[in-house]
C-alpha cells in the first residue's frame, strides 16, 4: 500500500517538522555547551512529540488502512506488518 | 552551569545533527503517503537514537560535571536538576 493518504497526513508532516526544527535547536543548545539537564528535558520533549506524532499515524493507518487491507483480502499482511511495526517501537 | 564542555560534545552534536535529517527523510516519507508501519519503524529508530544521545549526555554529566558541582559545593542543586530531567524522560 505505497503512496497512500490520510486524514491526518498534513498533520503528521507538520509534526514531524516541528520536531527537525526542535531537535535542531537541541543541537545547537548542545553545541554551546548549555546545561545538561535542560538538554535532557528538551530531549525527552522531542521523543513524547515522536510518540504523538507515531500515534496519530496508528490512528491513520487503523482507520484507513484496515478497511483497504479487508477490502484487498490483504488483512493477513496488514496484521503481520503492524505487529512488526510495534514490536520495533515498544522493545 | 552554562556554556561547559564534555568529553563527548563532538559525538553528542553529530548525533543530534543525524537525527534531524533521519527526522527530516521520515517527514518526507509521510508526504509522499508511504507504508505506515514503515514510516512507524522509522520513528522508532530516531525514538531510540534521542535516547542513545540522551545517554552519552547523562555520561558527561554525570562524569564532569557531578565533579564540578561538588567541587563548587553546588551538588544539592545538581541532584535537584537531575531528577527532574530524568523524572521527565521516565513518565
Amino acid at each position: 500500500m505505497q503512496n497512500h493518504t490520510h486524514a491526518h497526513q498534513k498533520q503528521v508532516t507538520n509534526r514531524l517538522s516541528r520536531i527537525e526544527g526542535h531537535v535542531r535547536s537541541i543541537k545547537q543548545m548542545a553545541a554551546e555547551g548549555r546545561d545538561c539537564p535542560e538538554i535532557l528535558l528538551q530531549i525527552a520533549a522531542a521523543r513524547k512529540a515522536l510518540d504523538n506524532a507515531a500515534k496519530l499515524i496508528l490512528k491513520d493507518h487503523l482507520e484507513h488502512c484496515l478497511i483497504h487491507a479487508v477490502n484487498e483480502g490483504k488483512q493477513e499482511k496488514f496484521l503481520k506488518d503492524l505487529q512488526e511495526a510495534i514490536d520495533h517501537y515498544i522493545k
